[in-house]
């Protein structure tokens, strides 16, 4: 299923989950007489609540159904949930961390162990919501690909064949980042302003992806190709990734790990091509959909 | 007021929120009917919140005081929230600087923009609770006794002058770090695996600390002292770092501020020393309390 939070002109504007079928929206609130309220829930309920989910389309009647469907373009789209954190993984495609070492001050060896940052909950936005430029603060503002996990259950110290079992779904986050606010190397500030973490626009749920290391990945800006990838050449895989982190940190439902992006960020473009007001960002993963943002002037 | 979150034999254990008063908890729920359920509520309430609070003690009569005091040795105290995020100040202290350069592989220059990293809420611990030592992931755990800062009202893009206003009140944060798992320079992993943020034992509110850059701070491991400072000697002051961040950063009612350790951390010591499992840990602020952890094997 690709499960996604919207809103529209009824409820209060309140975001409820649905799920996107056949280029429309299915709302789940109503079509379970109000019984799932949020995603967040969904996911915290881990694939248990993904089957009664499955088993709630699959049991309504067609009129059911269509009396809960809306079109695409009568909803706003939002961030599938705000996450408990939000883990990135620095340099996770070969690729990429020749390209960073060459512009970005990174070691020129392929990292040993995951290099972990994160994101705050409150640099999230959704999809068309907008990057904010903030002139005062960067010239260098970049982007980054990436395919997100969500987890949906609790997993402390698992191993990597176990690790798969503890995904809700799948995602997009693009990683933008302030190249110039990066501070006696670390990323944080760089990495967590509002806004920072476009995410969206749907969640794919892991029982429809056999293999997520399989996945196209690629991001334009004004419709110009500037990443192309695919999750087969993570350095560290999904399971990998999870096991790792696990074994210190421990993730929660709605906790989701951004796991890198692929070669073609804009401080390796020659030149180098920042960000500005008025550009739109669109990230793209198989299977998921496209994240797009426009970029504004917030001075 | 000095507010913590406890919890006792009674209401199946839940959390709730307190007071402590000349060696006693005040029940602040029982005091309250039962309004009054959390500290981060009542954190989120800002400083109308606290006004009411203080008028609720106030009013109270001696008898209601009485009914809703407990012993200190009949509760379990814990973290006094969980916060949003926790942003963590690193090299903040200049004597800091100097050990960590000779010792971390840090700049040996003064900082000139706060370094910002931040750790998850599934780090936070409470008093009492145990510092985690995975011998299977470091050799080299470290303590570093912090103020922390505990926003009480959202703060996006706010001035020097106006940033104290945003601060609900301070308390303590014991930064621990396994400093053999920095990776590629990131802090996430070395400072935000589950148990490296002690947080408590209480907070004081704001309007009882007239000047948070006068505090002593210090820190025992098995009561002998390894650092003691004061936050007069931060580099950047708390109304810096609040305003600094705020500028890319939205901070929210319950998000903490970890503001650097002074001098004395177990790497800089002569030979370094890192914490083992036994070991008790004690970081103590002027005007706050002691907040004290054993270490434990967690292999």
């Amino acid at each position: 299923m690709l499960l996604v939070t919207f809103s529209d002109g009824t409820d209060g504007g309140r975001r409820r989950p649905g799920a996107l079928r056949d280029g429309a929206v299915l709302d789940l609130g109503a079509l379970s007489s109000g019984a799932l309220q949020d995603l967040l829930t969904v996911v915290q309920g881990g694939a248990e609540a993904r089957r009664e989910l499955d088993r709630l389309v699959d049991d309504a009647s067609a009129r059911a159904l269509e009396a809960a469907t809306l079109t695409l373009d009568s909803v706003t789209l939002h961030a599938p949930l705000r996450p408990g954190k939000i883990i990135g993984v620095g340099l996770n495609y070969v690729e990429h961390v020749e390209e960073s070492s060459r512009t970005l001050d990174t070691d020129k060896n392929l990292p040993e162990r995951p290099v972990l940052f994160s994101k705050p909950a409150t640099a999230v936005v959704g999809p068309g919501e907008p990057i904010l430029h903030d002139g005062n603060l960067t010239g260098q503002l970049d982007w980054e690909c990436e395919l997100a996990v969500v987890i949906g259950r609790t997993a402390r110290k698992v191993s990597r064949d176990e690790a798969l079992d503890h995904v809700f779904g799948y995602s997009i986050v693009n990683d933008i980042s302030a190249r110039d606010q990066r501070r006696s190397g670390q990323w944080f500030f760089s990495k967590g302003q509002d806004s920072y973490a476009p995410f969206g626009p749907a969640i794919r749920t892991a029982d429809e992806v056999p293999d997520p290391q399989t996945l196209d990945l690629g991001l334009k800006v004004n419709g110009e190709v500037k990443q192309k990838g695919n999750s087969a050449n993570m350095l560290f895989s999904i399971a990998e990734l999870i096991a790792d982190i696990s074994a210190g940190v421990t993730l929660e439902p709605g906790d989701v790990i951004a796991t890198g992006s692929p070669q073609g960020v804009g401080a390796a473009q020659n030149p180098p091509q920042f960000l500005k007001p008025g550009d739109v960002v669109e990230a793209t993963i198989e299977g998921i959909g496209t994240l797009r943002n426009p970029v504004v002037d917030a001075r």
